[in-house]
């Protein structure tokens, strides 16, 4: 068959590249080829073990995909002659194509050195549908879970099989819970709060092996200590999807993504790449990014789209500012750019400040938090990295208050003179609004 | 006796420009005189009749001032001699001053032409504590209130009062309430909602005339029809409190507010004025402005505060950008810049896009709700010039990610190359996220 735009992959960064590459392009026979009959919400997914309650309900509707007339395949592409602009699906069907997009997204990384993960009741967060619903039945009956990893997956898993009654145990080799994406006076609020909710925190500590004769039965920790386990979910963070693309020659750069330029054009001609499999340039360093959210799969989605035939849209920005929120509970927390630990990683010379209020005014209601907002700035001319929230359900929108801030490269005098909206009942108050009480601590600081 | 920086008034404009003063020149002996013993939070007034329930809880702390060692006195100043350097308290006391700062606020409005608002039970939402316990006093054992304007005080005050249980109708000359600052789709959405809660809403129609024989008995329309009523709010705006700066020489402008530079300095020498009663220049035009907002006095006094000795923290936007939010029940509404109306009305060419989608996804939790997202954009260069938003409380600070990016000046291109975060609880989904889908909407109208 022939198509204009051959999309391949079907989750957050295959539908927003199809719908875009169709809404921009409406003359164009638009192509979507995926594996899945039904994809997962990515960023749902933890939520169908407590919250949601079934995978059913998490599903990314093809409505819009429909509406606008992008043709949905159910099938997988086995190869790609990018010089004869051919993909061949397994069945030996062939797609001839003037334009591709690779949004073969990425999959649960199973470390080599890890013993005795393949054995029964290991499972990883893959988004498959098939997968999970298999994964929730098993545990089913089961009563000890041990989570490996405590990124935003481990722990919204942890949480929500805790939710459900599981005697949950989350292993994190970092001092922390979430201790990669924040630092450390933000990580121990969420890490406290998890272990109020009852699950079991033992940070500081890796694993070695799975322990079982084919059937878990627990794990041995690198200090020698053993632990009961009737199942163990390992979330060690994922991995790009490249194979159909480096078998067609795209260059894969040094981390394994698909090498792409902004417009996310990959080195093979006609055809771009979006998602977790391709690559992202740090906005602060220009340094290969391995940032992997649906968020930022959309935007890369939305610049291929736009851009498939003529460099329609220029890309303002110099790279990809990872934005990141989650919640356990009512607690919710936020970050944007770079925190305080890897900025001084990277070298920048930083002054940061630190002010916690309520997110309401006055701050007596009964729908009262605390909020804290970080910003991490750069010494030598006060523009600012990134900032870090803790806080009410709002600190989700306030976190892209701070990375709308980052993107126009907005320095703390400008936050200063910057002007907010706020509201009793939705927003801290004028004259205690966090995010600017911080601004005034790091200007003081600068001079 | 003397003082380094004066600052008359301890609203939200005095309070922060004293703290900022004393926070940024600590060297310096900062005085805030105020009338009142106990200052109340000016946004968190129309909640003391219902969600607060009291007006003690809704006081401006002086924790702030009195830790960074801010002298506050209770008093009032009669007149300044901007030539001495010294102003008078009404007591004869002469207090002089290197730097002095005008904070005196707002006061609501009674129009000349309404007869019959000087009798019993007529008030206003006056910013005083103990005139609102008066009020709040007088209203019990009372039934009937008729509220004059929708605008955010009196739809605000209207919705608590009705909670409490009494028989509110709200009157509003505009077709819709909140019509000033929203769009009709989103001033009906929230007239909707003020009704389902059981408000009476009269709008389209005016009020001429307060009845009764010296205590209200009802009010006249103007088309002649009358209504009963045991008590009478007045909620028609506010009028600039400028006697003192315009006694003491400070030139005033045409729509009455102090004139200032944008550093907040008025004509009179080391004199500044932030707040309610100081001149504002809109953002995109340039024009004088009407807002009066806390979130924007305290800006602006973070600006005279910063600036006293020397102009240390440039301001790096052009004006005032009117930043709004509010809330009738669990639906929220925010909007920032200008609205489709008032930019047409100023004369822009303009291209707007509106989206509706979900504040949580997948969009099936218990805590979901509708969100829509409008961009008013200009047609020439796709400059934002506003945003409106609709939705549950997320919309709040939604409506100041939308405010940064008009203050930085984004364009529709740079927001569809931008990143924002999402979080199934927390935001939209990166796919449906309303305000960048509002965005393409936007970016198609315009090619």
């Amino acid at each position: 068959m022939n198509t204009d735009v051959l999309v391949i992959g079907g989750s957050a960064a295959g539908l927003v590249a199809a719908m875009s590459a169709k809404s921009n392009h409406p003359e164009k026979k638009v192509t979507l080829v995926r594996k899945e009959e039904k994809v997962m919400i990515p960023c749902g997914i933890p939520y169908i073990f407590g919250t949601i309650g079934t995978s059913d309900k998490n599903i990314l509707p093809d409505g819009g995909l429909e509406k606008l007339g992008v043709e949905i395949r159910i099938d997988e592409i086995a190869s790609v002659d990018a010089q004869k602009k051919v993909a061949t699906t397994v069945g030996g069907e062939e797609i001839s194509y003037e334009k591709l997009i690779f949004a073969t997204g990425s999959q649960p990384v199973i470390p080599k050195w890890l013993k005795g993960a393949d054995q029964k009741n290991v499972f990883t967060v893959l988004k498959n549908k098939n997968y999970l619903d298999e994964l929730h039945a098993q545990l089913q009956g089961l009563k000890k879970i041990v989570l490996v990893g405590a990124g935003f997956i481990g722990v919204e898993v942890a949480d929500e099989l805790n939710k459900k009654g599981y005697d949950v145990t989350i292993v994190e080799i970092l001092p922390r819970i979430l201790g990669l994406a924040f630092d450390d006076e933000f990580a121990a609020a969420m890490n406290e709060k998890l272990i109020e909710r009852g699950v079991k925190v033992r940070t500081g500590i890796g694993i070695k092996e799975v322990l079982g004769d084919g059937t878990v039965s627990g794990v041995l920790f690198d200090n020698g200590e053993k632990m009961d386990a009737d199942a163990v979910v390992l979330s060690l963070g994922y991995k790009p999807n490249v194979e159909l693309a480096q078998k067609a020659g795209a260059e894969i750069n040094s981390a394994g993504f698909i090498v792409t330029d902004q417009y996310k054009r990959t080195t093979l001609a006609d055809c771009f790449a979006a998602g977790d499999c391709s690559e992202k340039r740090d906005f602060l360093t220009g340094k290969i990014s391995r940032v992997m959210l649906a968020s930022t799969s959309c935007a890369e989605a939305r610049v291929a789209g736009l851009n498939l035939y003529s460099l329609s849209t220029i890309c303002t920005f110099r790279g990809t500012i990872g934005i990141y929120s989650t919640c356990i509970g009512e607690l919710a927390c936020g970050v944007a750019g770079l925190n305080e630990a890897t900025a001084k990683t990277e070298g920048f010379e930083v002054v940061t400040g630190s002010f916690t209020g309520v997110d309401t005014h006055p701050g007596c209601l009964d729908c009262t938090q605390k909020q804290t907002v970080k910003l991490i700035v750069s010494k030598g001319n006060g523009v600012i990295l990134g900032g870090e929230t803790l806080g009410g359900r709002s600190v989700g929108e306030l976190t892209n208050v701070i990375g709308i801030a980052i993107q126009n490269s907005m320095t703390i005098n400008d936050l200063l003179v910057a002007q907010i909206g706020t509201h009793p009942l939705l927003t801290a108050s004028p004259a205690g609004y966090p995010l600017i009480k911080a601004a005034e601590i790091v200007a003081k600081a600068l001079k």
